[in-house]
């Protein structure tokens, strides 16, 4: 049976060259997919690809065909959070029987889609993610994963039966207290960062253990930190000693590092109970 | 009569050639006033001003000391966040009898101290500022208000009986959700930038606009945006309309720009009621 996978972007454009490649993949490692990229992959429009109008629009109607299986977001970069609540208030029916992937700025969608209990979203790699040095191991992993779960695919500390979700900090951080923001109460709460300054993964760590430390969490994990910013001074704590100090301070359970990030390896995980 | 203006380091060191600088500014400018700067002010340890527990004490020591008027933060940068909870936690009488004053990540200490009701909390320029080309305007500015409360110090468009509040846009927005957030009910709010991409800008104003859609601010100003990091492209909105966007979206009254910012130009604004 085939599975169609509609491919857009809430947050920034795409080329039609990576989108051959990307369907070159599919057609190789999962035959029984077919990839369709909406047009408004390749829209550029200041930041963005297209007005916060058409990429909502093109979400939308994506979400809602009833023909299509899944929603993979193309690329982050960041631009969801200007039309993810109004994207996600025009959603029907169709829209809670489908998976929705994606990370890094796709996990605003991800987080208002699981705010409202609507389909399946996954954190797991996009499309862009051919870009990288060894990408394409990323690539596939999502597409057999839309193919055929495979469960070689999945984070691999996640336990059958226990909830999960998955952020890029800052983009959580961002999300905290907004109408977007899904309940975590007793979910183990994956986190991975990009492209900061130390101190900024650090003040991110504070406010996000913070806010969430009423909130109920069965735990958290850290991913990789990648691409860190140099600053013109050591940090002078390192990436696990910040989360142990700040999870320790909120009483959240630190529960060792996760196989995600902003990288090829980065593995998939389910927003929700996870069940094989 | 001689005010005593207590200085310490929250976040990043400063270092005892720029502190005889402001000394003698002060000097000249305000004799009525003894600045006394706490040694903390001169150790660096990585990123901070030596470690949590030795920013904590210092301040503690000075807040609670009835012999100093006010706290005078050194300087931002990063690391209020990592003392300011167990820093307030031990604050005693004399504490709520003081003016401080500071800005950037002295928001932080600020936004814990108002939540709190402990003293009078100010937006405004710190010794740091001598640093800026002009800045001497800047730290004589506070200076004066220390001396007299000089009125030509507080930003102009303040009114009499209104009520105030005064941020880096960042600053707030890794402060929202948290344990040293204030209620802002029938404040206008005041924020300023630096620093940061045009995405970053409109993403912390997403998330403090929605997160704050319902606490009753009175309205929002704008201070100046500045330092602003260059992307790859143009973000395609400027500063103004992202404010002007997100405010309307959250239902909040936009109203117009204030004058402040990580300059030398940057006005003092009390948090909580104003009154000349």
């Amino acid at each position: 049976m085939t599975r169609r996978i509609g491919i857009c972007a809430p947050s920034t454009a795409f080329t039609r060259e990576d989108a051959a490649r990307v369907t070159a993949l599919a057609v190789e490692h999962a035959p029984s997919l077919e990839l369709i990229f909406s047009d408004q992959c390749f829209v550029v429009e200041g930041h963005f690809a297209g007005p916060d109008s058409l990429r909502r629009d093109a979400f939308v109607a994506m979400a809602n065909d009833p023909a299509l299986d899944a929603v993979w977001f193309v690329r982050g970069g960041y631009g969801a959070a200007r039309m993810a609540e109004d994207a996600i208030a025009l959603l029907e029916a169709p829209a809670a029987r489908k998976i929705y992937m994606g990370y890094s700025d796709g996990g605003v969608l991800l987080a208002g889609l699981y705010r409202k209990g609507l389909g399946r979203p996954f954190h797991g790699p996009m499309p862009t993610d051919i870009r990288r040095s060894g990408g394409e191991t990323a690539v596939i992993r999502s597409l057999l994963w839309f193919a055929e779960q495979a469960s070689e695919s999945v984070e691999p500390s996640l336990e059958e039966g226990r909830s999960y979700a998955a952020f890029n900090l800052m983009t959580l951080s961002m999300l905290i207290g907004t109408s977007l923001m899904p309940d975590l109460a007793g979910h183990i709460l994956l986190v991975e960062e990009v492209s900061e300054y130390d101190y900024a993964f650090d003040r991110a760590m504070f406010h996000v253990t913070n806010a969430l430390s009423g909130a109920g969490l069965a735990g958290l994990r850290l991913g990789r930190v990648s691409e860190v910013v140099e600053n013109d001074r050591p940090f002078g704590h390192d990436h696990e000693a910040i989360v142990r100090h700040w999870c320790s301070r909120a009483g959240i359970a630190y529960l060792g590092r996760a196989d995600i990030g902003h990288d090829a390896a980065n593995r998939i995980v389910p927003f929700g109970r996870f069940s094989r």
